[in-house]
C-alpha cells in the first residue's frame, strides 16, 4: 500500500492515476526482484526498471533492493549513465509504502527512514548522468526520485501527476525533499506545492520546471536514451565536479543530521494523531476496494 | 502622509493611483478604529479591512492597531484562515508613514522601526492561511505587507501598481524585505527590482509571480474567499509545519538581528541628508495640493 | 589563443561566431591599448571598448588593464555609470586565454588567475551602474563579465551565443561563476547549464533571463545609453547601498576564500591529464587553421 498512491483521486485535478489496491504483503523468499536493470557495455548505459507491483511503492525491502543495484553500477567504471523508469503500468513510483509508518515500532520506523535517506543520497550524490523516465505518476516519494535526477522526461498523458503531496495526507515533506524541490523550481513554487500538496499534470509540471520535457508516452525511453548520449559527450570528471559542487551543500545539511532526521520522523510518524490519520486513510482504501 | 504614495504618479508606467493628499494627523481619542475585522465563526475566515484614510498609511497607530488585531485572530484557535484586503478606494496600502520619518526623535524612529517589524514578523510566521485582496495600488510597505501572505491576489485594473520602489525616493529596503521578495521573484529579478525601485502593473507583476492571480475589481474578495476555502482543505498542522520549514531561516535573521536593525534605520533616517530628501519630497507633495 | 571561442562551432546549436585563429604573442612594447574608454562628462558615463585581437581574450595582460581602467573610473567620482562592449567584430569576449593555462609555471597560472579573480571582484561590486553591450559572443569568460553587470543588452543574432560553456572543453567554472549565474537564472538552470556547458543563442538566453533585452545588433550601444540614463534617475546611495546588500554575501565568499580558490586552480590546471587536454585542443586549433 503506497502511502500517497491514492492523492491523485482527490487533487484538484481530478486525475485517477494509481489504482487504489489494498496488497497482501509477500514473504521474501517467493519475491522476485523489484528492481531488473538493463546494463549496456558498449554504451555505459544502464537502465533500471522499478517493477513492485501494483505502484511500486518504496517499502524498506524495494528501497533496499534499489540502493544495492545503484551502488553497483555506481563502482562499476564502466556505467557512466543510468535511466530509472517504471516497469508497471500507469506508475513511475506512489511514493513511501504507508504499511512501513503504520503500527510499526520505532526501531523499524528509524529503519525504514535511514533507507530513505540511503536512497536519496545515493541518487542525489551520483557520479552517474541519471536520467528519470518517468512514465507513470510519481507523487510524494516517486517525485522525490525524480528529482534528484540530472534530468526528467515525463509520459505526456494527462492523467499522470506529479508532485509533493504530503500534506494533502497530513504528513510533512522533510527538509532535504524541500531542498531538493527549491533547488529545481525554485522557493516560491516549493513553498506553494508544498503547502497544498499539489499534484502537477505533465504539462503544468513542464511549465513551472518540474520536469524538463514531455513526449508521448510510448517515446519516454527512447527519448532519455537519445538525451543520455548528449550528456555523455560532456567529458565526465568535468560534469562531475560541477555536478558536486551544485549538490554538495544540500547532500551536506543531510549527511551532517541523518540521525536527527531519523528521530524527527520516528517522533512525528508514531504520534498517536498521525497513527489516527494513517488508519482512517487505510479504512478508506479498505472501502474503496470493497 | 505615505512616504511612498506618490511614487506610482513618477513611475515609468505613467500611472497615478494614489492621490496626493497631505491629511492633518488626528487625535487619538477621535480617530475611528483603522482597522476592522469580520470574523466568520462557520468558516473559521476573517477578513480584515485596512480603512485609514486616505491611502493606508502605516503609521505607528496604524501599525499597532493591525498589530493587536492580528494577534488577537492568531490566539482564536477558531480562526484559521485571514483575509487582508482594503476598505479604502484605489489603494491597498501606500506604504510606510512618511511623518513618522521626518523631524522625529530617534527614540521615536526606533519605536516606528519596531512596529514594523513586528508586523512583518506576525504576518510572515502567522499559523494561519492568509491571503492579500490586493484591490488596489500596493507600493512599498503596503507591498511588503502583501508578500508575507500565502496567497496574492490583485485587482486587474492597470492603473495600480505594485512593487518595493524604496530606492527611487531615496531611501533603501531592508534586508528582510529584500529577503521576502527574493522568496517570491528570485534573486535576479530583486535585484533590478529593488536597484530600480521598479512598481509593476498587475499584469507584469503576475508574470514576474509578485501576485499569483489577477481578476476584475469587483471579484477581488470573493476570490480569496474562494481560494481561501482551498487552502482550509489541507490539515492544518502539515500546512503550518511546511509554512514554517520554508521561512523560518528568513525570519530568524531578523529575530536575531531586530535590536542591529532598529539602529541601522534609525542612523540612517536621521541623517541630515535623507532628512533634506524627505522634506524636499513633502514640499513637493504640498505643491502639488497646492 | 582563447580558451572557449571554438566550441560555438561545436555547440548543439551550431553556431559559428567566433573564428579559430592563433595568434602570435606581441611584445608588451608594441602592443596598442587593450581597452579604450571613451568617458562623457556632461553625462557622467563612460563606454569601455574592449579591442584586443581577435577575439578580446582574457590573458594576463589584457586583465590587467582593464582592471585599472575600471578601477581609474571607479575613483573618479564623476563617473557613475560604465558600459562595457567590445571593438572587435563578432565578439564581445571568448573569453580566458588558453596560453595563460598551456605549459605555464604554477606561478604564473596563479598570478592570472589572481587577475580573473580582480576582475569579477571590481564589476560584481562596482559602485557604478554598469550595462554589458554584447555586441558578439560571449562564451566562458566573456559571459562571466557580463553576468557581473547590472544590465545585458545583447545582439539579437542567432550566429551569437552566451553561456558558461567550461565543462565542455574538460574543465571546471569555479563556484563564484557558478553563484553569479545562479543569482541571475536560478539554480536549476545553472546546474544543467554548468554540467552540459551550454551555449545559448540569443533568444534562448533572452528567455532563461542570461540576458535581460535583445536588440538588432546595431542598437546595441544605443540602447544601452538609453537604459543608463534610466538608472542614473535613481538616487546613488539608496542604489549602491541596495546593490551591495544583493551581491555582498557573494563576494564575501571569494574574497574570504581567495588564496585557497586560487590553489585550487592552479593545482588542477597544471594536472597532466588537464595539460594533455589543453595541448589536444590547441592541436585541433592548429589543424582548423592548416
Amino acid at each position: 500500500v503506497c502511502l500517497l498512491s491514492q492523492l491523485s483521486s482527490c487533487s484538484r485535478h481530478g486525475r485517477v492515476s494509481v489504482s487504489p489496491v489494498l496488497v497482501n504483503k509477500r514473504t521474501n523468499s517467493s519475491t522476485p526482484p523489484k528492481i531488473s536493470v538493463d546494463f549496456d557495455q558498449s554504451t555505459g548505459v544502464a537502465v533500471m526498471y522499478m517493477q513492485s507491483p501494483p505502484v511500486n511503492s518504496l517499502s524498506l525491502d524495494f528501497l533496499t533492493e534499489f540502493c544495492i543495484n545503484v551502488e553497483k553500477l555506481e563502482m562499476d567504471k564502466s556505467c557512466r549513465g543510468l535511466i530509472i523508469t517504471s516497469g508497471q503500468p500507469k506508475v513511475f513510483s506512489a511514493g513511501l509504502d504507508i504499511m512501513e509508518m503504520y503500527g510499526k515500532s520505532p526501531e523499524r520506523c528509524g529503519e525504514f527512514w535511514k533507507a530513505v535517506q540511503d536512497m536519496w543520497l545515493k541518487l542525489y550524490s551520483s557520479n552517474m548522468v541519471t536520467i528519470a523516465a518517468i512514465n507513470g505518476s510519481s507523487p510524494a516519494g516517486g517525485c522525490l526520485m525524480s528529482l534528484t535526477c540530472d534530468y526528467r522526461i515525463m509520459a505526456d498523458n494527462p492523467r499522470y501527476s506529479i508532485g509533493l503531496n504530503e500534506t494533502q495526507l497530513g504528513i510533512v515533506a522533510p527538509f532535504w525533499f524541500k531542498d531538493t524541490m527549491t533547488n529545481t523550481v525554485g522557493h516560491r513554487t516549493t513553498e506553494i506545492s508544498l503547502e497544498l500538496g499539489l499534484l502537477y499534470s505533465p504539462s503544468e509540471a513542464l511549465k513551472i520546471g518540474l520536469v524538463d520535457q514531455l513526449v508521448p508516452e510510448d517515446q519516454v525511453l527512447a527519448t532519455a536514451t537519445q538525451n543520455m548520449s548528449k550528456w555523455l559527450t560532456v567529458p565526465d570528471h568535468a560534469r562531475q565536479i560541477t555536478k558536486s559542487m551544485m549538490r554538495k551543500p544540500t547532500i551536506d545539511k543531510l549527511t551532517s543530521n541523518r540521525e536527527a532526521d531519523v528521530q524527527n520522523f520516528v517522533s512525528f510518524i508514531t504520534k498517536d494523531s498521525i497513527q489516527k490519520s494513517l488508519r482512517m486513510y487505510l479504512e478508506m482504501l479498505k472501502k474503496k476496494r470493497g
